[in-house]
């Protein structure tokens, strides 16, 4: 459909994606950190899609038109969902493979099982899923004014990296970083266990009809575990917490196989 | 907001979503195999949420309102996602927590990778995120009249022993049934590695401009391996597939570490 698909060029092929939409800050920022480092094409929602883990759009079609195209940077908006976008990236508008997924920067933070729910990390199993080194970063903050900046190291370090060495097979990667003036460095961890609770606040309308607004708060399970990216976050350290779109229980669990034979 | 809370009578409590909508006959016909086992109660979507994954609706209020209310029988319907209705009735409808979250039975496969985009398993996840056995159920066929009564013993055995036993913590099932007329049983397996491919239509709108509709098919990594859902379908069987809503690898796998030393 587009007549010219992006090929690649002498420099790397990056696609870039978000769930906050086309014109949020967090995904300007991350575009600006990663021309040094290849060619840039965001492919990305025309508008916030938060909360949409990996949805497909499956019952409307979708449209992706491009809203701007340099030397080295486009940027494309489309109707879809996160995992759209890589989709239609991949299967539309590349003629080439990329070599990096990256999704984000996420105003608010991924960690804990808030990964199940992320249209970012959506994106980025989506990637993972087609073989490609794909990277989710997200900032704990939701303020308007959140300073990207701090971000900036740890974007550059893992997609170098990303770029230079690839990624082992059905590997991505879940990058939190704290709101904080003196970011510590990086570790790599885990997702600490928990569940959101408390999670609606319900209200009567004008007419008397109930209505749900989503809310609540994480409940950490384990907020003493040092390897946890709950942990390592409250001491200043980005999070890099290695995630698989795999949903299977590692072949065949002992669990399971004393729990069939009940 | 509900006056009078859901709670667990003398019989264990249910709860039943799908992503279909309240509407679809497979909803209908999961209710009815599960109401021998224990009271029912059937908290799904209004209509259509195929491949809503596990989102959750972040920027609009939801509405829930009963349908059905007899002896052992409730039914409600909501404004969100498959998501939106394990959590509004753990939060907001449940005095107690249920013993079993059931999801389906799913009209078509849930199998290979389709369980990451998959609303039927999204709901599954959100079960056990909560520490709830839960189990999502696909009949793989779109037919309008597809015969669902192939899935009973199915669901009457797993359902059965998952109120009389419990579940290993962090497990759910992604339970798969063949349309056959002779199912063979069922099989304890993993899901098929692959990818969707091919996976867009490309038109032009009567105004000139590009719309992608989504299609394409399951390109099937190991078709001959005889652990994979795939496999065992292809061969008359259900496949029960153990899944975990964690998506951090097995802590640290060791391709991390060499990764991250790079």
């Amino acid at each position: 459909m587009y007549k010219e698909k992006i090929t690649r060029g002498s420099r790397p092929l990056i696609l870039v994606t978000n769930d906050d939409g086309i014109n949020a800050r967090g995904i300007k920022t991350l575009a600006e950190f990663l021309m040094p480092l290849g060619d840039v094409v965001v492919v990305a929602p025309d508008g916030a899609r938060s909360g949409q883990s990996a949805a497909i759009t499956v019952k409307e079609p979708l449209r992706m038109a491009m809203v701007e195209n340099r030397e080295g940077y486009k940027a494309l908006k489309t109707t879809g969902t996160p995992v759209d976008c890589v989709k239609l990236a991949l299967n539309v508008l590349f003629a080439d493979r990329p070599d990096l997924v990256v999704s984000g920067i996420n105003h608010g933070s991924n960690s804990g099982v808030s990964v199940m729910y992320s249209g970012t990390m959506g994106a980025v199993f989506e990637g993972v899923v087609n073989g490609i080194p794909s990277i989710g970063f997200s900032l704990c903050s939701f303020d308007a004014d959140a300073d990207f900046s701090i971000c900036s190291e740890v974007v550059e370090t893992l997609c170098s990296r990303a770029l230079k060495n690839g990624m082992p097979e059905g590997m991505g990667l879940n990058v939190n970083i704290p709101s904080t003036k003196h970011l510590a460095g990086m570790k790599v961890c885990r997702a600490a266990r928990g569940r959101w609770t408390a999670e609606y606040d319900s209200r009567i309308d004008p007419m008397g009809r109930p209505y749900y607004w989503l809310t609540g708060y994480f409940d950490n399970a384990e907020p003493d575990a040092p390897d946890t990216d709950e942990y390592v976050m409250a001491h200043n350290y980005a999070s890099v917490v290695p995630v698989t779109p795999d949903r299977s229980l590692s072949e065949i669990d002992p669990r399971v196989v004393e729990w069939m034979a009940l």
